[in-house]
Formats: structure tokens, C-alpha cells, sequence
């Protein structure tokens, strides 16, 4: 098995957490320079059509692109410890929110860097400013929502440590480089924040 | 249980045909009127932070948003017809294509809408040209990669139906109000799109 990484982007970050909280070490890690366009290599895109990183190929070809589907695969792979929930209704809940959180905050905080920072242009050949600035201050509205879901769970998406934390963290993370900041007055996102940069997962 | 719903917007679409392909009837389904922001509404913000629909309502009180978790909570429910896949290696590749439909197709699609047409201007107070127009030619720029899948294989993730066609099928249909066509040579698409016509789930 191959892991087609790209270091501390986002979604590779994603996957890397993951893996370290699943205790899963992967024989060959192939890292991939995103800023060179390496993913978009012909080599790579005859791998993975869609140009995403990280992505894994499996020993008999099969290739798995998204960060969420590779996820799943360890989880399917290894059942402990769950991080797409212990039950139906675990399950139910850790869908809805690692979606809340990819689509509500961690694409807004993605579409900041990307159309805002002088250095990601050269993955956004066409930076967007007010798109950019848009997603800045929904990225901060947003907030609001995991900050009273945090004030009466140890976790995003409940009592356990998900799927949805390692998203949300990321995120949180991905903050500085995208230039937003974390309000003072969200004390229980930074009560959690703070509870998973002590995690050994999260350590880079 | 109570199924807030929103019309004919494509994620609406999505969890209707999902039951339909089911076999499952709601009781009470709730219509709730976009265009006149009824989704955003004090009282439905007080079950639903983010806003969105659809959303259920359990007759505990347990709120799902996000359709791919409500869609999950009727597969977790019923597991047959299985949607979601039959067993571990088609659940990654459902939950691999799913997210490849959503992101590089769905999201792109519904962009262009939103930013371009003129009835959308009411949902997107800031309409921004130069993103929609990005993002319509990335819709038409990503048809291939389903084009290519659907060239071996009857459904966008294998052999059997899955929520993969669903969000497909959506997306394809949406591409009218978002004026993006499909191209003349998009042969294996247009195959797949006139199986799914026919399915009596995808009837309005």
C-alpha cells in the first residue's frame, strides 16, 4: 500500500492525524511537492483523475482519492478505536457533523487562503479578493455553532473523539495561514482546541 | 419523525429520491419556502444552526441536518436496498465517488446558479460573476472524469446503484438553471443520465 501524501495541507493533515489516532503506520509515503503541481503530474492524474491529495493505491492498483473515503477505509480495515462513531446513532451524528464542519467552516477557511494569501496563488491561478473576503467572515460566523456545541460536548460530535474533531482541528489550525482569528468570546472551541493540540496525533 | 423539505432544490432532491428508492414514506413532511428565507427563520434556526435543507426531526427531538447523514440515518434504519454499499470495499468506493461528485461536480454546479442567474440573487446577496463563471467551466472541465467511469460501468461507483448516482443525477439536472450544457461527446453520461430518467425515484 502506497500513501500519496502532500505534507501539511489540510487534507493530508486530515488523513495523518487519523492514521496516528488509529495507531496505523503505512510502509511507503510518497510525498508529493502541491506548490510544483506534483499531484497534477501526468503520472499522478493517470492515478487519480481528479488531481486531490493525499490518496492511497492499494497493492492490487485499486487507487482511493479522498481524504474522508481513505479515512473510512482504515476505519472498515479497523474497527478501533471508531472515529466514524460506535453505533447507528454515533454514526448518524459524526456524518452530520464532520459535514457541518467541512462544508460550513473548513471550505470557508480553504477559500480564504486560497483567494487571500499572496502564496497560494499558485494554486489559485485566478485568486478571487471578495470571494476571499467573503468566506473570511462566514468562516468566523460560523464559529458560533461549534462553540455551543462544545459547550455541552467534550467533543464535536459528542462524548468520543471523531472524525469530526480531526476536521474541525485542521481547520482551527488552517486559521493563521487563511488570516482569521479566533474570537476571545469562544472559549469553549478554545477549551477543545487546546484538549487536541495535546493529543500525540496532532503534534507535527 | 418530521422531514423539513425544501422543493425542488437539489438537496431536497437528493434525500426525496433516496426514500424513494427506499421504499420509505414520511409521515409528515414539513415544505419549507427558500425564496422567502423560511430556512433561515428564527424557529428553524432553533432546531437547525446552519440553516440548511433539508433537516429531520426525530420524534425524540434529535435534529439531522446535512443530506448525506440523513441518508445515512435510512440506511442505518433500513439497510436494503443498500445505497451506501454492500460491504466494506463498496462502501469506500461510494463514499470516494460521492464526495468526487460533490466536490468537483455538485458544489461547481450549484456555484454557477447561485452567482450567475438572476433568481438566485435573492439567496446569494453578493452574487459574484467571476466566480460563477470559474466555476461553470470547472462543472463542464469535470464531466469527463464521469464520463470515463461511466464508460465501464453501469452506475458512477460500480456495478449497483448508490447514493453516488443520486447526487449525480441531481447535480445533472441542476445544470439547466445553472446554464451549463453537456457536451455532445459525453456519450457514456448521457447513457447513465437517460437509465436514471427512467427510474420511477427520479420522477417530479
Amino acid at each position: 500500500m502506497k500513501l500519496y501524501d502532500g505534507g501539511r495541507a489540510p487534507n493530508p493533515r486530515r488523513v495523518q492525524i487519523f492514521l496516528k489516532e488509529k495507531g496505523i503506520e503505512i510502509g511507503e509515503v510518497i510525498q508529493l511537492d502541491l506548490n510544483a503541481h506534483d499531484h497534477r503530474s501526468e503520472a499522478m492524474i493517470a492515478k487519480n483523475p481528479t488531481g486531490t491529495v493525499p490518496f492511497l493505491e492499494l497493492d492490487d492498483g485499486t487507487v482511493i482519492s479522498e481524504t474522508i473515503a481513505i479515512c473510512r477505509y482504515f476505519e472498515e480495515m479497523q474497527s478501533e478505536p471508531a472515529l466514524f462513531g460506535r453505533n447507528s446513532h454515533e454514526r448518524v451524528m459524526v456524518e452530520m457533523w464532520n459535514r457541518r464542519v467541512e462544508f460550513g467552516f473548513m471550505a470557508r477557511v480553504a477559500f480564504s487562503f486560497r483567494h487571500l494569501h499572496p502564496g497560494a496563488a499558485v494554486l489559485e491561478d485566478d485568486q478571487n479578493e471578495a470571494w476571499g473576503l467573503k468566506n473570511q467572515k462566514q468562516a468566523v460566523e460560523y464559529m458560533p455553532i461549534l462553540n455551543n456545541q462544545l459547550e455541552h460536548n467534550r467533543f464535536i460530535a459528542g462524548d468520543h473523539l471523531s472524525v469530526a474533531d480531526i476536521t474541525a482541528f485542521v481547520s482551527c489550525q488552517f486559521m493563521k495561514p487563511a488570516r482569521i482569528k479566533m474570537p476571545d468570546e469562544m472559549v469553549h472551541l478554545k477549551r477543545w482546541f487546546e484538549e487536541m493540540l495535546e493529543r500525540p496525533s496532532t503534534a507535527i
